[in-house]
């Protein structure tokens, strides 16, 4: 148990007037032990109080390694588990409850556990997550330099001839080459105007000169996500509107990054990208969310949004992707994770944004 | 909506002293709907009740066809969706709840919707899901019958020197080209010793004489999931314990399979099978519950366990699928799907149980 993380969350907690919380997410349990379960169907939770009594329930069928620095309560599929987990938790007091605890568990420990009132309070787990520390900044800046490599490699991969499919199914060889784990998440590929579909999926689309090339790409090591988008164009850039579209993303892209300081908005982190695209007539094409946030899962808490107010802290590492899509035409989007420092902000991916004609 | 299974759960909540019921399971509002949505962290549910009045709450993020057969109620990520869905519960009455339904849904519903109760209710759909209707029938046959084609491909798959990677990488295009639209699960291949281990994933291991060699295998069409197990030697049988260790397991295979009939105890099927290989002495060595449900998810509500006293009904379909497992040696698992008629069962594989020598 990571105590330092704990003491964090206990704060938020106690900001809050909650004593005790029962966490459930596998990512959150992740973070604070060090170990990952996917609990599937069964029980996996960790009930942290600020007098300690912290406990582990973790079914039986899940190996853990025996020094978890928390205790832990076994159990197998037969026992009565939910009455150990309400047997621990501090009656008459109010429990925070994770946000994906689910009904199955959740009605039993309302009716069972005495607790004085049951309370949301994943955010006080989320928001001290959002803050990185050193080990995990770390890990963040290892992923993302394997992104930048791959990338390199990926941009290799754009040929006479080759389908969408192929490059997707030489990505993932790539990244373990590199000493990732796996992917992020699947990778978005896209040429021409399947660049501007929200959630297209790599298909036998042949590239063609003109076509913009779009990878949307990401890995993982060490529990810890990469996620980057270049756009890149083959052989040629059909029109002026080709080439005013990518500089504007690209400007967007540089406009918000150049603000990022802890104590800025990230409302006006997205309102200082989106206005570039919106004064040159292309508000509309820009259809998200300009980031969000990540660490152990490539979409954490937070984002940055027109309705986001939350100020830019110390640690936060988030996305900054500004994009233009046309339909039927083309898409562009340009991606890097940064990582808000003392004086500013200091950009994860280095991999060049220049407008780049793969011959 | 599909009225008639509709119709059959309300039964099943009425039993239960239920009107209404919030169903968020995706897979049981494709059941009713004909619909898949991954929500993910978005709120998707379906109120049912008694009365009339059901709604179907979905994310303006989603695409749905125009005539889903229910109303729909679409909001937008910062409209008050929790209010919307409080408003239509009847007031004063107990509320069924999904298994699934995450407590950031669920603390906001109790504390709104001014319903009596929340009393856990997913059961009524399972129930209801567990017996299969002709349609879905239809749909097992085929994804089973494309499952039997394919595991002769596999088959022939096995070869001097190849890894079980290499099988791995070819599952995919061949249930493709057979029809299927993808894998039901993830293939579980093994070789020789890991064969034994419960949750080995494909890797560099090179086939060699005298090795067993368990496919595992399922692919989806239709919405429906196919799951089946064959185990193959390569080039010969080591030992006479692995030739009776192999006759063992068809022997508790065809045992279960032979007393299927609707009224029979699922406990007494896992009985059957789990009977021919205690009395052999392998008891220890058949380390799981004999099957599992199986329809739009792989793994669906009900099982055949030694604790399931619930009684086979007509329309069910499930896998019979003993083992025996050997550390460092071997392992053999036979696996059928079958369905429960009015006389007996239904055996939906058809590929050939005999121990066969690869060459």
């Amino acid at each position: 148990m990571n105590q330092e993380r704990l003491e964090k969350i206990l704060i938020k907690l106690k900001e809050r007037e909650l004593k005790q919380m029962i966490i459930s997410d596998p990512y959150a349990i992740l973070y604070l032990t060090g170990r990952y379960i996917d609990p599937g169907e069964r029980l996996l939770a960790l009930y942290i109080n600020e007098s300690g009594g912290n406990k582990m329930f973790i079914n039986n069928l899940f190996t853990v390694p025996e020094d978890l620095g928390v205790e832990k309560v076994r159990f197998d599929d037969t026992d009565d588990y939910l009455s150990l987990l309400c047997s621990c938790i501090q009656k008459g007091e109010p429990l925070g409850i994770d946000k994906n605890f689910p009904a199955r568990f959740l009605l039993p420990v309302i009716a069972a556990s005495g607790a004085s009132d049951f309370v949301l309070s994943s955010v006080c787990v989320d928001e001290v997550r959002a803050c990185k520390d050193e080990e995990e900044k770390e890990k963040m800046r290892a992923v993302s330099a394997i992104n930048d490599k791959a990338m390199a490699k990926f941009r290799d991969l754009i040929r006479e001839g080759v389908t969408e499919k192929e490059i997707a199914s030489k990505m993932l060889d790539i990244y373990t080459s590199l000493g990732a784990e796996g992917y992020s998440f699947t990778p978005l590929i896209g040429f021409g105007p399947n660049c501007a579909k929200g959630h297209h999926e790599p298909d036998d689309t042949v590239l063609k000169e003109g076509d913009t090339v779009l990878f949307d790409v990401g890995c993982r090591k060490d529990n810890y996500c990469s996620d980057m988008t270049r756009t890149f164009f083959y052989k040629s850039v059909p029109s002026e509107k080709h080439r005013e579209i990518y500089n504007l993303v690209r400007k967007a892209n540089e406009a918000a990054e150049a603000i990022l300081k802890p104590g800025v908005r990230l409302c006006d982190v997205d309102r200082a990208a989106r206005q570039v695209i919106e004064e040159a007539g292309y508000g509309p094409n820009f259809t998200h969310r300009l980031g969000h946030f990540i660490g152990l899962e490539v979409h954490e808490f937070g984002d940055v949004s027109c309705v986001n107010e939350a100020v830019a802290e110390v640690g936060n590492i988030f996305s900054i992707e500004p994009g233009i899509y046309v339909d039927g035409e083309l898409g562009v989007r340009i991606e890097d994770l940064v990582l808000i420092t003392e004086d500013g902000c200091e950009i994860l991916n280095s991999f060049c944004k220049d407008l780049d004609i793969v011959e």
